[in-house]
């Protein structure tokens, strides 16, 4: 008996539990030569799954309606007919919604719960840590001293793009939605300062005041009005990281700001958009160079995790209501 | 007898005549050892100014009330205590809205009249040219092939931009704002197609159909709603050269815009902002460029000539009724 999530409906706005289906089927799960047969573990859910879920151009294709919504997930090998795994070998990958699942090895990567819990394969050690050290440093290149404006702060990827400021030298900043969140980014991740957008009337002058010589990098997750008010206190030459737009991601109708051209020349700035897989060439060095940070308790991470298979619809509509803190993933087996 | 054009008033949206006011007076006009007495031959109006008329932070300190407003000027050597001019030399400099002044000599560069028609080195041969060939090349980074979008490109910028793009291979669509114009860009400059956003009641289709491959390069002299209307036609890292925002220069709100961020994250895509001054490295290079592709009928370039000081004023605010072709000069003297 194998579980499935299927996309249903696409999304008008916000997602909602109609817009997905819980299907259950008896799918023959013999392995042919090459094969291997999963079990799930942990299932990922991240903000950029919605624009999946859209039918709209975008750099990876959309899901299809009625058939598993992909992610990326570790899963336990229970069977294996590739001489690359071996039964009880734990694996990532992008792979379907299931509980279950057969596999032909392809973009599957063995990862070692004995040097770091299973689910940071998905999170600090995976594509949300990548994501952070790649676009902090091939876009903002930043130099120690600089100031660093981080939103969306206390999520999978801002958390970590702070904490890697701070090793860099980087007065570091950070924006989130509630008190816990804030403290958090002071006391465990070490940002020299945090800012609650929600209880803030005035997030311009807010961030003119924690950042008194201006910002020089912006690592964007949320886009909107947050983004806006960065830009009124940009420097000489910034560089604005543009990861994600979480804050935009449900609207219905092409959202509006205000005009970030006359910023960009007054300031001679730069807004570079990315999706991780752009820096693969650089994945190796930001994986050794995480998993020692990591080693060496100089960075540190928060995951939400839910338990059970019928819980990620709910967990992924939570990270739009930022019930998260830090990487959010769904932990469905052992 | 000297006549002088002081900023009066910091214009409040479009500038009015009443923000000018003309000065005439009688100051001392001998020079002292290392200076050199200059009398106006051409004025440079810009869209720039614009900005240094506000008094708001930017990349070059605003004019200050009752004082001179300065552009690009070139003017004839009276007298010189100067060891590098002489009486008769022309200069090029940023210098005071005077019919004539006394300098140190510094910034001036002195330019060659028998080489090209002294406006030349206002426009093609001066900043103008400089910020085309700088913001294309550096930015821009044009492949062969690529498609290249302009607006204003009837503009002094804009118009040497396109033409740019030709020599170097790439598709190019201009974008402006009278038949008339539309007719130059593609039978002067030698673009492949433009586009009368006055009579286009959907930019966005139209920059389409005009790019079928998509737009990889835009170059940006107006903002606002044109803008908005590449954004939706941008290929995967596409680049967007910030070079003018000319349709929001005299708003008196924060202007709003379609929110950008969303579009560069799913094209990895680049905005940049630039003045010319930051790529000063390049300008002996780009001015020996510049010059051979002039004298080889590769590049050309159409003025609108104003005659008259007291022209002055009028001539800087038709430019934001676009009542330009190409560059805008003022004709003070011979």
């Amino acid at each position: 008996m194998i579980k499935t999530i299927i996309l249903k409906n696409r999304p008008e706005g916000k997602p909602s539990m109609s817009d997905f289906e819980f299907v259950t089927d008896n799918t023959d799960l013999t392995i042919k030569e090459g094969e291997v047969l999963l079990e799930t573990t942990y299932v990922s859910v991240d903000p950029y799954l919605r624009g999946r879920m859209s039918d709209a151009k975008s750099y990876v294709p959309p899901f299809q309606l009625n058939k598993p919504i992909q992610s990326g997930v570790i899963a336990k090998v229970l069977e294996s007919k590739n001489d690359k795994f071996k039964k009880g070998d734990f694996v990532s990958g992008m792979l379907d919604w299931k509980t279950k699942q057969i596999s032909t090895g392809e973009g599957l990567l063995k990862v070692d719960g004995s040097k770091a819990p299973l689910s940071a394969y998905l999170g600090i050690l995976g594509m949300t840590g990548l994501t952070a050290y790649s676009g902090l440093t091939q876009i903002g290149k930043p130099k120690a001293g600089e100031t660093l404006v981080v939103s969306g702060a206390a999520g999978a990827v801002g958390s970590v793009v702070g904490q890697i400021g701070k090793i860099l030298g980087l007065n570091v900043i950070g924006i989130a939605g509630t008190d816990e969140k804030v403290e958090m980014l002071t006391t465990e991740f070490g940002f020299d300062a945090a800012i609650n957008y929600n209880t803030t009337d005035n997030m311009t002058a807010a961030i003119a005041e924690a950042a008194p010589n201006g910002v020089d990098i912006y690592f964007d997750n949320v886009g909107g009005p947050i983004s806006d008010a960065v830009l009124f206190n940009i420097n000489q030459f910034a560089r604005l990281v543009i990861c994600g737009a979480i804050s935009v991601y449900n609207n219905t109708e092409v959202p509006k700001s205000i005009s970030v051209q006359p910023f960009l020349i007054k300031n001679s700035a730069l807004m570079q958009g990315f999706i991780v897989s752009n820096y693969a060439e650089i994945f190796p060095e930001a994986m050794k160079q995480l998993s020692t940070w990591l080693s060496e308790g100089k960075l540190t991470y928060t995951e939400t995790v839910v338990e059970g298979f019928d819980q990620i619809p709910n967990a992924f509509m939570d990270l739009f209501e930022g019930k998260n803190k830090g990487k959010m993933v769904v932990k469905v087996g052992e």
